[in-house]
């Protein structure tokens, strides 16, 4: 049978905390939630997350991407969004654009007592590498060619299931 | 300079109703309003547009993608989606995706008398077709390797320019 779309609301897709970091770095991401919609969907070219941040939480640590675009639309609340630029505050209904390449690592908190949710897409760009500019991370490729979390010396981190 | 990001709303994005269809299937397009925030972003991998489609308009011809997903998040208003399996209204919060491939044309009707909104996205796979059950349109490569609109039959439409 051809199915042909699907049709679904984002409080139908399971809710998770989980985080793939290295475990030193995985409490500062269990205040935020992800919801992956486009996977929940069946698509695979790019994925689409409906993001909450609750109090006191932030979307990720602050990263950039090498390959990857990446495209932010705020649903509700407000949140704080932190670049090199400095900080800015931004709403609902407000878009934020990070093309590839840049280098200018961002990242979302939340300074209110309220959550915050977004959607947020992002390609899957092969050979993607995700720099972090504040913690000694840089999700990329290893001396022997395997993917995966490296400190910036380029030493691998343990492999830790996701949790 | 870099520029890590850019942040701005929807309104800040001109919003045009051109059509790149044959002229004969433009008419129907005259009432769905295009913003394209993902390329005003500066985004290349992936396309964000925010659509307005007016009371008695339509979203696109009915259409299904070879290569490209889409996925869609209902805004504001109320829309029907139709596709093989039939008609299904949409309100806001509402997500749709249409995995690549199925075969199953789609496009959204506005059978209100107010404004509906929703944002769409769409990655930008090589060698997409796009087939169109309801009319005699397909987009695809002709028989001299030239990519564009063709009938059914594999005969090219002559070239128009965007309006």
């Amino acid at each position: 049978m051809i199915r042909g779309s699907k049709i679904f609301r984002p409080a139908d897709v399971p809710e998770s905390n989980a985080s793939g970091y290295p475990p030193e770095f995985r409490e500062s991401q269990r205040k935020r939630f992800n919801r992956r919609l486009g996977d929940h969907g069946g698509l695979r070219n790019f994925g689409v997350n409906q993001v909450r941040v609750a109090p006191g939480g932030q979307s990720s640590a602050r990263h950039a991407h090498s390959a990857q675009d990446e495209f932010v639309y705020i649903l509700d609340g407000e949140l704080v969004l932190v670049t090199d630029a400095g900080r800015e505050a931004v709403g609902p209904g407000v878009c934020i654009a990070f093309p590839a390449g840049t280098g200018d690592g961002h990242h979302f908190l939340n300074l209110t007592d309220r959550d915050a949710t977004f959607l947020v897409v992002g390609d899957r760009a092969a050979g993607d590498e995700v720099t972090y500019p504040d913690i000694d991370l840089h999700l990329g490729t290893d001396r022997d060619g395997k993917r995966g979390f490296l400190r910036k010396n380029g030493e691998p981190y343990p492999p830790a299931p996701r949790d």
